[in-house]
């Protein structure tokens, strides 16, 4: 009878929180994601996620969001939608479909709007001085505009051997509208059957998508390869392929868990994700590379307090 | 020298012809395939394409397309754009850049008027009428309005081991506003790496994306197994796996191609293709499933006449 759940980014720990909650009375895993990602979506310090997302290069919250079922593989996906409260309850609804099961833009909100949704102008204060303080930083450091893209992805195991994956991001910050990033993309930014295990991937999507990690990552889970293993491969090897064919790779991150409830995950980037199963209450890792490993510890108080005061700092 | 283009669907013969011509005289299979899908983007008759591809429930085309040139893994898609001519143009163009790879709707539109590609409307007056003889058939007959979801997909590998693939469709015929299949997603709809092959799906995108068959299609190749047992292997595995979760299982067909330019289809319905390469002319051959084997033979002159009849038909 155990259950385990893992999240990437330290913002997912209150979801993660009441998920454990959910399933520790034997609620599905389905129900947990989806209530995990959900608070992430509704906190407005979390600046890459839902309310408080970072907006477009035309200072609009555009979302994206993805549901997979792990024993129907039933899938939900919106991207680019404007303005409701919770992607991740759309692409969950759109999970029950047979056909159309992945709307993008207006078609989305309007599914959202027939369907009852919520409507929600997404865009804080906050958000629009932090996107007008970038546009001044680009014009005056001639910066890169694109940074900052950590998309919620949490993967879940339930009492039962059901397993779901949920995922939730306002995507790049300044991106071009109508930009796409892996975490509505089955097999990119996630994906997961019951009958093996989970991923859910996190950073530079227009590189994710280029090797379909999540995807990847359940196929390597199936030859009975231990997650962690599976997890530090598929970044690995796919950031060394990428190096040889491009010159680059983006920053990638991924979570996975198995149907036995074993998980790991890997990274090129510092990184921080929480777990919990039926023996460890929910918390907060740092994981970074260490050659082509990844390294994890749990993260100090110091660097939870100082996470708190760093999304909460006032802005000029 | 060899060279080698393989594609989905009777559609792809005139593009093919035309890609082949190129790929004689030394010609890119990036530029092959995006001359091949241009051709048929642009013809009024072929109907799940670009031009007079089939509408939406809203009576608008809404097109989705895709780019990925397998020595750089760079990949460019669009979904749901309109009223632009050549949408794999579009794509082949923002495969170009680093962020922004995957843009929808109304930025997608956006993006192609900035970069000044030619905006027509894709509606055409006999596409308009199979609509609105849709709707009726579906208010008298109680029908399932979808119907008829015929991507083009071509891989291609050219003299110097380069090799890309393309993908372009009008979707679901009748689908909501905005719904995305699997044709601009990469892994479900393309994949190519040049170290090994590419392959590209038809069929019902919401079933394909949740297999990312064509990612496992090249995966598979790349332990050298032979296409043609690669594309069974991934159309009725994954049939078979959707049977066991879901009950049942929407039409699907691949094609694939390796880096020797050896090949194989595998589809779970009636399915017609395109082949050439250095020896063989550009022909039209129908496949279809029996056992866990997909047979393939050259299309009949009859076969091809009642084709262009169909396609031709006078609407009442």
């Amino acid at each position: 009878m155990n259950w385990a759940i893992i999240a990437t980014w330290r913002m997912a720990l209150e979801g993660v929180s009441a998920a454990s909650e959910l399933l520790k009375s034997g609620g599905s895993a389905s129900d947990a994601v989806e209530t995990a990602v959900k608070m992430v979506e509704d906190y407005p310090l979390y600046k890459s996620v839902g309310y408080g997302g970072l907006p477009n290069e035309n200072c609009e919250v555009e979302l994206d969001a993805a549901f997979m079922d792990g024993d129907t593989f039933s899938i939900g996906a919106v991207g680019g939608i404007k303005d409701f409260k919770n992607p991740v309850s759309i692409a969950r609804k759109l999970s029950l479909e047979r056909f159309n099961i992945f709307l993008v833009g207006n078609g989305a909100e309007e599914y959202a709007h027939k369907n009852g949704f919520e409507r929600k102008n997404m865009l804080t204060d906050r958000a629009k001085r932090i996107y007008e303080k970038r546009i001044e930083e680009i014009k005056n450091k001639n910066l890169s505009p694109y940074d900052g893209h950590d998309t919620v992805g949490i993967v879940c195991l339930d009492i039962n051997k059901h397993m779901a994956v949920a995922t939730s991001t306002s995507g790049l910050f300044m991106k071009k509208r109508g930009r796409v990033g892996d975490s509505p993309i089955p097999g990119s930014g996630f994906y997961v059957d019951s009958l093996i295990g989970g991923a859910a991937a996190t950073g530079l999507g227009e590189d994710i998508m280029k090797g379909c990690l999540s995807y990847e990552a359940v196929r390597l889970m199936e030859n009975d390869i231990h997650p962690q293993d599976v997890a530090e491969k598929v970044i690995y090897e796919f950031s060394s392929k990428l190096i040889k064919k491009r010159g680059k790779a983006g920053a990638m991150s991924i979570v996975c868990l198995n149907n036995k409830g074993e998980w790991g995950v890997g990274t090129n980037v510092e990184f921080s994700f929480i777990f919990a199963n039926e023996k460890i209450e929910p918390k907060v890792y740092l994981a970074y590379p260490k050659g082509s490993s990844t390294i994890y510890t749990e993260a100090t108080k110091e660097w939870l307090d100082s996470y708190l005061k760093r999304i909460s700092a006032p802005l000029d």
